[in-house]
């Protein structure tokens, strides 16, 4: 990105939404950041354009051979002022995923400049209302019209924007059940877990299906070597609260390293709690279910933030985590969180950015 | 696929180049076969329309999630003649793909005649030099324009078409090298690895640079589990000749299950071989590769069809086979595989679509 930035300018805009009656990720706004990469130029064309289809050849190598990586994080309002959370860790990981991929890399700085100038074009569709914000979407996808498996010669690299409800009101954080599936296996040390590759999602999905119909809203994964150490849940982290400490899996090469996560281990820290990243054998934690060891489960991720888990099934057995309500150090923590991500209290992490 | 077949004509059709020196999966014929998939009426709007680009949404599900599968296959001529080879396997094998990924299956038999349509209409570009065939790519992905981990609700079909090369003329099989891989893993038991979808491919990328700057041309994949097993290479499954019978690694769910190795299981079996199907542990294939038991080693799959292997590195010991040589017993199969494929042999299987 060597290049300045191009801005085209739209010729009309749309209608902003009710944002509270919008569906999750199917609304988009007014322009999207583009830009391309050529083995000769580099990331050289950076642009502001209109939101628009992509042309793609029909042997496009991403759509055959899948080298797609994205991000996601949220820009919050708080009056005049556009607030973003540790943006700069999401394009760290993003290279971190482009790097396995055999992808090139992205420049993380020009990155978070090209987002800061999207967002000032976008400013007015972050929305205002309680739990709503702006979903941001960077991701990187070979376009080389060339059927063979090899790295893609070429790659372009978009960010596009949608405003989202909440998932839950801010104090109304309802339990979510989970299903500790046995059979399917999402990654394994040595591949591509750690990554935010789109494979890895689609792989997902009939475990997803399969937990669905038995009546638990999302799956957690176990290992991929043993089956018995827990990983993650479909799209956040995980967490225990254990005789009043937090515990979380470590990462292992083939859980995804959420930032939710690494950011609610330093603020638990911070705010006195003990942490622990540590193995988790899956009958380990039955056992404290059981006997009460485990009094709160909550899921983190950029979506939900913090996800109360107020039901589990492992090998068959359902077990009933704190009454199925939400608990008070999941509560505490993500009311912390959030007031820090939309500017109510103050960060003493220098974790947000304000534009 | 209830809908009749449309045909929409190209304004002008491309000039036909010389396939001898085409790369291959570059250059692409004048149509394709497209259908598009909704929920209300399934596979709906077959048609076959001037090769053109796809205009994706910026949220695309295949981009973001990967929800993709595709298949390759290959049509050869011989005088007035176009010959397929088992085409129904791949749509079969389309269809496993397509149930893994939480995606809509196709009909296999309206499928075969969308193909052989399209097959009509392009006849002209199946070449008829040595070696050389017409590679067929037909691929399914989610179009849906959303942005949220669960299937998409819509989908296309396509099939494109692209002139290729020999990879080696018929007699001069080129003894390959390959690199037997201790950290990467490409697949597990409860994944995808059995499926042909898109995210396998760009997750194998990073172990197939490493061997190639070892010096090697091509990956050899352990199993995810014990990283002991042999699996498959890069696009091929792989066949040992050990004591003068041949061995490759059993299905388990993390390897593809070749249409080239059921054909040559099959036609080995057929001319007296005797053929084992089991677990390889790589420290057996070593040692018999050391005392001279195993005297042949040789890739299988559509691409190449059969590819002699020469050089060998287990953990970081270099074996070669059969004085870097082709093996009889690969040249035999090779040659009657090809005749087969070609129609210049009868075919005892019932293998060959003569168009
Ligand atoms: C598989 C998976 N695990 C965990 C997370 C949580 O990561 P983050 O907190 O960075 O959103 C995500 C993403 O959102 C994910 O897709
Ligand atoms: C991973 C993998 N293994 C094996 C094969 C061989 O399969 P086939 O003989 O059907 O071409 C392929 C595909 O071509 C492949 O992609």
């Amino acid at each position: 990105m060597s290049q300045t930035l191009q801005i085209e300018k739209a010729n009309e805009l749309k209608n902003k939404p009710d944002v509270s009656t919008v569906q999750f990720g199917t609304v988009f706004t007014d322009y999207m950041f583009t830009n391309k990469y050529t083995p000769e130029y580099g990331w050289s064309e950076p642009s502001i354009i209109p939101y628009q289809n992509l042309q793609l050849s029909p042997s496009c190598q991403a759509i055959h051979y899948g080298q797609s990586v994205f991000e996601g994080l949220k820009a919050y309002r708080q009056g005049d002022d556009i607030l973003l959370f540790r943006p700069d860790e999401n394009f760290k990981r993003m290279n971190q995923s482009l790097s396995r991929l055999s992808m090139p890399e992205i420049n993380e700085e020009n990155a978070l400049n090209a987002l800061y100038e999207l967002l000032k074009v976008e400013r007015d569709w972050v929305p205002d209302g309680e739990g709503q914000s702006l979903y941001i979407r960077p991701f990187v996808f070979a376009d080389e019209p060339f059927l063979g498996v090899r790295p893609s010669e070429t790659y372009q690299f978009s960010i596009i924007l949608s405003p989202v409800g909440g998932y839950y009101g801010a104090t109304q954080l309802n339990p979510t059940s989970i299903y500790v599936e046995d059979d399917f296996v999402r990654s394994v040390r040595g591949g591509v877990g750690f990554a935010k590759v789109s494979g890895n999602y689609a792989a997902s999905l009939l475990a997803q299906k399969k937990a669905n119909e038995l009546g638990y809203e999302q799956v957690l994964w176990l290992d991929g070597v043993e089956q018995k150490y827990v990983e993650e849940v479909g799209s956040m982290n995980i967490f225990f609260v254990r005789d009043g400490e937090l515990v979380t899996p470590e990462l292992n090469g083939s859980i995804l390293p959420g930032i939710t996560r690494k950011s609610i281990i330093e603020l638990a820290k911070h705010k006195g709690y003990t942490v622990k990243e540590e193995k988790i054998h899956i009958d380990d934690l039955s056992e404290d279910l059981h006997n009460g060891k485990v009094t709160e489960v909550f899921g983190a991720g950029t979506a939900a933030v913090i996800a109360p888990v107020g039901r589990l099934n492992i090998h068959g057995v359902d077990y009933i985590v704190n009454d199925n309500q939400v608990g008070e150090i999941s509560l505490d923590l993500f009311n912390d969180l959030t007031d820090i991500q939309y500017g109510r209290k103050e960060d003493p992490f220098g974790w947000v950015v304000r534009l």
